[in-house]
Formats: C-alpha cells, sequence, structure tokens
C-alpha cells in the first residue's frame, strides 16, 4: 500500500490522484471514506480529488455499498470507455494494433499483414494510416488517448528509447519516436517485446500482483521480460532477458549469435519449422518451397492429429527449453514463469515434459515453488502490453 | 537522492535522521547548510538533527569548509571509532569473526578453527565466546554496538529469518537468531552467506554505487548474491542466485543435486582439489590422504610456479565457469560480475579465461557491458558483509 503525502503543489497532487485512482481499480466496490482511510488523506482532500476524476470521467458512480451506520456509502468504480490507448506490435511479418480502454477491455484488435519487409520511415507512416483509421472508425476523441505503446522486437536505449538493434527488422540506430509523436500527436512510447509482453501478464494476465516472474516469449526468436519486486527489470544497458541465447547442447546447431546450442536454435518457432521441412523435405521435396509459417502450421496440425513424428519436434523442443528454464529457476527464484506468444498454440503437449525437464536441472525448492504456465493470450501480448504503457502511468506506475 | 519529508513522527524523525546520516557518509566535507539544501529540510530540523548526531557521536566537526560569503561553515563527516557491529560467518570448517566501525574501519579480524562439525547450539556457544572476549579486548560498550549479523552458508526462510536448510553444516530448520539474540544481548540479522558477500562487495569494495551486479562465490561450492537497482535481490522464497547449478556439460561430473556437469563440479574449491587428487595420487599415492584444503594449497602453489598440469585444471575450470558466467550476463545484463572468496588467490591466472568464454557464451553488446573482475577481500568477505547489515539499518538502507 502507497501511503498519500499531503501537501499542496502540482506533483503531489498528481501522485495523490494516481494512487486513489489505482486503489479504485484494485478494490472492488470503494467508498470515498474507505479510500481517505485507506489513503491518510482527510475526507476533504479525498472529496476533491473524487470529484475531479468524476468530472474528468475516470471513473463513475455505481449504486450504494453497505451503511456502517448512517448514509449508505456510494460505492466507485473505473469508467470504461472513457479513456483508450493503442498498442502496436512491429514484427517483420505484420502490425499488431490494439485499443484498449483503461479497464483493460480491448476494444480493437487486427493484425495487418506486412506486404514487405518495413523500413523504420514506412513502419511509421503504416501505424500512422491503422491509428487514423482506427480513431475514425471508433470515433474517438483525441483528447480521450492517453497515449500509444510500441513494442518493438529488438535493443532499446535506456534512457533515449532509440532502438540500437532490432535484427529481424534490419532496423540499426533508428528513432521512430519523435516521428511517431509528431504523427499522431499524442504522446508515444516505445519498448522491447518481450518486456510489453511481461506488462500485459503482470496487468490483464495470470502474473497479476506477482513480484517476481519471468515471461518467456516463444517466436521466431525466444526473448523475456523479467519482473523484479513487482517491476520490469531492464538490468544495467537495458537489454535483461536474452535468454534465448543460454546454451543446453554442446553439439547444438550453431546460432547467429556465435555459441552452439541457444535454446534460440532448438526451441524457437523457426527451429522447429526448420527441422520439420528438414524431415518432410525427404518425402515431399515440393515441402521446401514452404514458408516458415506455413511448416510450422503443418507440423503443429500433425502433431494435434499425433502424429508420433511431430509430436517428437515439439517434446525435443520442450526438453531444451525445459533445461533453460531450470537455469533460470536457480537463479531468480520467481513465483511464476509464464510462456506466450505462439507457446500457448501447442502448450498442452508439451507443458509437463517442460516442467519435467526443468525440475531436473533446478534445485527441488526452487522448482516446487514456481509454477509455469501457458499465457492465456496469444501473439497479440506484446501489443496489449505496449497499449499498457500509458495506462499504467495513469494509475502511476 | 532522497528526499526527506516534514513531519513531526517518530518515524518521520528517524528515516530524515537516516538520510541526513547516509548524505553525510556518502558527501565529503558537507556543511549544515548543504545538508539543508540538498533534503529540502528546514536549517532548524536540519541544525537539531546534526545536533542530535553530534550529541550521540555518529558524526564530528572536523574544520571549516570554503566560505560563500558570511561564515566559514563547519564541515561534518561520520565518527570512527565510535559504534561498532559484530559479523559472523559460520562455515563447516571455521568461524570468521570481524569487528567493523560505521565508517566501515576493520577493528578485529580472526579466523576461529571449528575443532569439529558445530551443532547450532555449539554455534551460538562458540560465538558468544568470541562476542564476549572482543568486547573485553576491545574495551567496547555494549551500547555502542549496533548489532551483530551473522552469514549462513544455506538457505533462509525469507520473514521468520530461520534456517531451512544449510548443507554444509548439516542443519535443518533451526533458529539460531533468537537464542544468539538472548546471549549476546544486541541485535542479530542472519542472511545468506553469497548476499553477505554481495553487501560487503557493495558498501566497501568494488560495487558501491552499482545498481546491477552479481557476487559469485568460489568456495567448497558456488553461489552467488545478487544486486538489482540497488538492492538485494531474494527471489520469491529467498533462495535467488543459486548458480552453482548451471550446467555447462553434459557429460561432466554427476552432482548432488542430482543434475550432471553442474559449474559446482568443475569449478568449486572441491572440484579443483579432487581433480588434483585424482592426478597426483597416481604417482603419490599418500596424496589421497591429504584433506581437501591441502590438496588445494598444493594445485595453488603448483600453478603460480608454472606447473602445466596445475595451470590445465585451473583454466578448464575457469572454462566452465566462464560459459556460465556468460548466461549471467544475458539473462540480467549486469554492469559488473565480481568473483570472491578463494578467487581472488587465483584470479590472475584464469581471469582472461574467463572473460573469453564468458563473451563466448554471452551476446556481444551485454558482455562488453559489463566487467568481470575478482573480489578485493578474501575469505572474510561474509563476515565483513554480516557485520555491514547493522551499519545499512542505521544509514536506512
Amino acid at each position: 500500500m502507497r501511503e498519500a503525502r499531503t501537501g499542496n503543489n502540482k506533483f503531489l497532487k498528481e501522485l495523490n490522484q494516481a494512487i486513489i485512482l489505482d486503489l479504485i481499480r484494485t478494490t472492488e466496490g470503494v467508498s470515498r471514506k474507505a479510500l481517505a482511510d485507506r489513503t491518510g488523506l482527510s475526507a476533504t482532500a479525498t472529496g476533491a480529488i473524487v470529484k475531479e476524476l468524476l468530472k474528468s470521467q475516470f471513473i463513475r458512480e455505481v449504486g450504494e455499498g453497505e451503511s456502517s451506520g448512517g448514509r449508505k456509502p456510494v460505492m466507485l468504480e473505473i469508467n470504461p470507455n472513457s479513456y483508450y490507448a493503442f498498442g502496436f506490435d512491429i514484427d517483420m511479418r505484420f502490425i499488431y494494433a490494439v485499443v484498449l480502454d483503461i479497464t483493460g477491455k480491448v476494444h480493437y484488435e487486427e493484425r495487418w499483414e506486412n506486404r514487405s519487409h518495413l523500413s523504420p520511415e514506412e513502419a511509421v507512416e503504416q501505424i500512422g494510416r491503422i491509428f487514423d483509421s482506427v480513431v475514425r472508425d471508433l470515433r474517438l476523441r483525441k483528447d480521450r488517448i492517453l497515449g500509444v505503446g510500441v513494442s518493438i522486437p529488438g535493443m532499446l536505449d535506456i534512457t533515449t528509447r532509440r532502438i540500437y538493434l532490432a535484427p529481424n527488422l534490419g532496423w540499426t540506430n533508428v528513432d521512430i519516436r519523435e516521428s511517431l509523436s509528431e504523427k499522431l500527436d499524442v504522446p508515444v512510447y516505445l519498448d522491447n517485446e518481450a518486456m510489453c509482453s511481461a506488462f500485459c501478464e503482470n496487468w490483464l494476465g495470470i502474473c497479476r500482483g506477482v513480484e517476481d516472474f519471468i515471461c518467456i516469449n516463444i517466436e521466431s526468436g525466444i526473448g523475456a521480460g523479467i519482473f523484479v519486486r513487482g517491476k520490469i527489470y531492464r538490468g544495467h544497458t537495458g537489454s535483461a532477458g536474452e535468454v534465448g541465447h543460454i546454451s543446453v547442447d554442446e553439439n547444438g546447431p550453431r546460432c547467429k549469435c556465435g555459441n552452439v546450442g541457444c535454446i534460440e536454435t532448438l526451441a524457437s518457432i523457426n527451429a522447429m519449422a526448420e527441422k520439420y521441412r528438414e524431415l518432410i523435405s525427404k518425402t515431399h521435396p515440393d515441402a521446401s518451397e514452404n514458408t516458415i509459417d506455413e511448416n510450422f502450421d503443418a507440423l503443429l496440425q500433425g502433431a494435434h492429429e499425433g502424429d508420433q513424428t511431430c509430436l517428437k519436434i515439439f517434446k525435443g523442443a520442450a526438453k531444451s527449453l525445459g533445461k533453460a528454464i531450470g537455469y533460470l529457476i536457480n537463479a531468480f527464484n520467481p513465483q511464476t514463469i509464464v510462456i506466450g506468444k505462439k507457446f500457448p498454440k501447442y502448450s498442452e503437449l508439451v507443458l509437463d515434459d517442460i516442467a519435467l525437464s526443468a525440475s531436473k536441472t533446478a534445485l527441488t525448492h526452487l522448482a516446487e515453488s514456481c509454477s509455469i504456465v501457458p499465457s492465456s493470450f496469444g501473439e497479440n501480448s506484446s501489443a496489449l502490453g505496449a497499449a499498457i504503457i500509458p495506462v499504467r502511468k495513469l494509475f502511476g506506475k
């Protein structure tokens, strides 16, 4: 619980407003009196903040609560359909776009395929087009848009938010935030893709209220967003969570990082699709022409239909991933490891194998205190998490 | 910088006192006026706190600083030789005892060999005897002893500080804090051994001011204390940092944790001493009778004298350790990795090998932003770090 502070300046006012707003968000059925009790603010100060929040429509009154003697208190809750945030996830093959309101409810969600490899300028243009059309279609008032979060599959400078390397996009040392802010005329926030997914799990998903967790994304590569003591952990230069390059097989394939046997070469979507392509091309030479997505979809279908060869590919990948997860459990002692992006598509086939493999590399009591779970989101977790960045700020997070 | 808060209650008073004290500790030559400016407290409030700190002899006045017009300001500094803290490191073979004053200056340091395996009760007795004799010899006033920190080579409950497993001591589920507090009649703090070393590096050593670092201890086993955002990172159940069980060799020796090729089986003192024993016993059957310490000392001497067989043992261990360090760099993106306990005894032989091996498993830009350094302390780092626990508390940390 954060204690509110008395005082009169703008900073304190905003801080107290955020604290009250966050209490309303996290407490079902809360009255003005309860807010004053829990923040330590006076009834007058609390009343003034609530009045302002009602006026700006961040919150609304909802019926009456139980009386503890005297008048029945009026309950308060976050107002849905009042303020909105956009999230964009820029990937090599698509841009994922979402719109949330401040309760976390999704009002728009769409995957826009890219016709070709996007340059930074093309990405800005494309996001601008999507933004304009969604604002028009949903009839959003510009002053009701809290901001736009953008998820980047790459590394960002910890202070300037300049993208210094996004290998899959082929971008190095670019700043798209400034041009996006100018174009959209709302605040723009950039963050790493796995860190965005971790925001999503922490705000909307299975890791609500979990202080220490690791969110591992399985996509063309493998990365992680790490929460430590309830906050995203960025590390010294902002790149913590590069877990895709933990090596678990000395005789494994060569990774583009230079090492061999990195889990990215064994358990990523690209790695599994490639293994499938190699196998199938012996009997179906045409399959070599298929895209990674096509091969992965065929592999997925085969495994779900009980094809043992396909299942074996998934289980081999799961064993490798589980090993690395065991090391992460030993080092971080997390409460939860949530695995997301494409993983939920095949989680039920391999979750036990991952847990078994992790339990072999992790110390027993650490493995027992950590649950390994699939994300309840799909590939939209990074776009959702990006949209949550401006929403979190409203609540002082 | 922590901003002081205005108010009148005991909690705020202690908080402001700790903030002022910490500013005096971290700023060379600081005046009352500078303290008021930097905390935002009034000159009167600052003056009152300084007066009290002078009276209780936590600080002292030291000459005069430069005038910026008007009277020359009197400078303040932490008073050495005023208040003291004890640190004990309980190991299988010894108890290490230190006494620090609040400037971090060491006033006493001694390694007490254990005649036999200590039970928890015997450890309490032994610490009591050492404490009493040191208090007598140094003529310490009881009310000038801030507290006693005890370093435990094992896992502690995160809230009760009960020791639930200290494998090398053979202790399970014991509470020695209460009986120690009663016996010594000063506050007693227990913490994990590697975490104590991390406190030492952060307060007195190379990681002063470093927000994100990992302190790896090489002893009979291998463990780590991890700092994240300037604070010790404990994880969900208090056992973060079990890095000794990262496996780097699928065909490596079986570890007592059940896995194979853990770095503890390849790069710990016991592992290296055992490798030496195996080699030497072929030509010197008597050597099999030697203790681990004797074998390690002989190995160390051999390597320092240029014996290639001995050097090879160190370099093999370094390669394994470096691999695991590379994974930690990828996951944590730390600014510094400091390696301590017995490591400084042979660091100059292997530091380059470790860095090279780590650079192969870590991503280039992460490896480049992390320095790998030997601790400037020896085997006393955990005792020193334990003594720092009560000192940190004085400064509000």
